[in-house]
């Protein structure tokens, strides 16, 4: 397979796809041996594992082949195992900001709750979805370190991967949490919504899993530096894309309703600069209407007015150029095999192409 | 050390106590490196593992000794690591539950609603405190496998207890779905509530623990049957045990308000053989109370009667005392090391002891 023909992304997808249905449907067994009613539970996992961008076994992927791994399956299987721990994060994160839908579909808690609801079972149907998404979440992310732990490479690799493999686990979750310390203390400043941005999503997303394909290979120490000049500034500008995206990205881009970050008050840079740099009545009422969950249209687009009137949308487009110039400066390095370069670089703008 | 002085529990639990300590004190240092705000979430952690009974290292340790393993650090760290699996079930079950306290202190989530109460932040403190103890949750769950992962046990013998220790992970979550389950369809049977107590309890706590402790020992296939047959019946007697305790139990024993477990709606053996036995009228009556969160005294006390008229007290004592007799035959196993013998036999006494 030449990956000339192919993105970065869809050249890894394929074997990522079949060694996660593949490890998916042999627990799959196991869970409905314990019991047959577990196959909602089941399918509800099924339906947030189809369809994602698996940005993260890429990374872990073309992190791999930058040090130089060739083609071996067990790679495949441990990157792979990087969807399970986010389809934990996003399915826990779903049950925790209340959000009804994910890539277009119900929530796992929303579908959850919709079987308690159509079974006409005792109790309330939404604290039945909620404790379901929680415990399906518990299973993800056990299943991730067991088909980590299960893949096909040689035990001094897996140990050796330990070390990133340990700290993504750790920095998603310690991140989710200033996240939602953020929005509980109406932090309105760039420097608090950066950093949420550096654990959340660019070592979650990028370093870890680039660090963690470079260990695999055995080459960890020499590359993880080289990693962390790409993946950082790389990960920040997703990041931002990913922010302008929820507040100007259509419905059937984004899986969210028009504007849904604003009615969930999130805590990002745009945010920021909005407040910083627009007048201080525009900034009063911008802070009023950010996180009213009844948002209507009108509101949103005065909002979104403000943010590009005020020009922190200029600015956030600005940091995008910088970092993404930045990354691809990173992959000039000559500890970097040469024929994952391209790879990375288009990598770089699969992550932070305007799609508005 | 000899074990002739101490119960088996107390035996082992200075070790477990120092390893799970020193483990949690190298992440700390971690997660507070990522933020300083991350510190109540740790003192949340740590409130939640000090004061635990040990059991599940407890059963692990003995299995291992059973097996003929010695005295060496690396079995406490792995032991120890089973805390924090079960420091992630209680957290998330408090949260599912909406549980107000764990042993007698505010369960996690409530003290993390108190933290964002007191500190005047935005939004609903309750939501904030079930989000952030979902994390945690999700924060104990990889770090238990992190720990077991780096315990200082030769590669082979820690690749041979994965299968336990998978099964482990799935089985206590799909058990406690099943729990869920049966509360939503408001289950009478026996079968159903003996069927739940088999995943979540009886394998959870105690087989899959002594089949870790047997692999880990390098004599998982022998073993794994004899500590079968004696885990599987010590399990259900300690959770009717249990079951007893959380209606009659005094608060100060059981950490929780008297007759708890009536007022949740719990779906036990004891519920359903007084179903079962009782009355109609009384049946009816019973099935309208069970569940209701504003229970009273009274209450309690007539429906702690039936209980006891209806004679499903005693038929849970009778079962207690057949699944003791069970797990003691299985204790003569040839293949099992004779110096783990009395300690296992304590550990049935210890589970299944009455204390009201």
């Amino acid at each position: 397979m030449s990956f000339s023909h192919l993105s970065p992304l869809s050249f890894v997808r394929p074997a990522v796809d079949a060694e996660l249905e593949a490890f998916v449907e042999r627990r799959r067994a196991l869970v409905l041996g314990i019991g047959a009613e577990l196959r909602p539970v089941l399918d509800a996992l099924d339906a947030m594992i189809t369809g994602g961008k698996r940005l993260r076994p890429a990374f872990c992927y073309w992190g791999w082949r930058g040090a130089g791994g060739g083609e071996e399956r067990g790679i495949h299987q441990a990157a792979a195992s990087l969807e399970l721990l986010q389809a934990c994060a996003l399915i826990h994160d779903d049950v925790i900001d209340n959000s009804d839908t994910r890539r277009g579909a119900p929530a796992a808690h929303r579908r959850l709750t919709e079987l308690h609801a159509t079974s006409g079972w005792d109790g309330d149907s939404a604290s039945f979805g909620q404790g379901a998404a929680v415990l399906l979440g518990d299973l993800c992310l056990a299943w991730c370190e067991d088909m980590y732990q299960s893949s096909a490479l040689p035990a001094a690799a897996l140990s050796a991967g330990r070390e990133p493999f340990n700290l993504m686990r750790t920095e998603v979750m310690a991140g989710q949490y200033l996240d939602l310390l953020n929005q509980a203390k109406g932090s309105e400043t760039v420097e608090d919504a950066l950093r949420v941005m550096r654990h959340k999503t660019a070592k979650y997303t990028i370093e870890r899993p680039m660090h963690l394909g470079a260990a695999l290979a055995g080459r960890g120490p020499e590359l993880a530096p080289v990693y962390t000049a790409y993946a950082l500034p790389l990960g920040i500008a997703f990041q931002l894309r990913d922010d302008i995206l929820g507040v100007f990205g259509a419905p059937e881009e984004t899986g969210k309703p028009t504007g849904d970050d604003l009615r969930e008050g999130k805590r990002t840079v745009l945010v920021a600069e909005t407040l910083r740099l627009t007048s201080r009545t525009d900034a009063a009422e911008f802070r009023r209407l950010l996180g009213d969950p009844k948002l209507g249209t009108d509101a949103v687009d005065w909002m979104r007015s403000v943010i590009t009137t005020s020009g922190a949308l200029d600015a956030c487009e600005e940091r995008i150029v910088g970092y993404v110039a930045e990354a691809n400066r990173a992959l000039e390095h000559e500890a970097l095999f040469a024929n994952a370069r391209p790879a990375l670089a288009d990598l770089i703008l699969a992550a932070t192409e305007r799609k508005h």
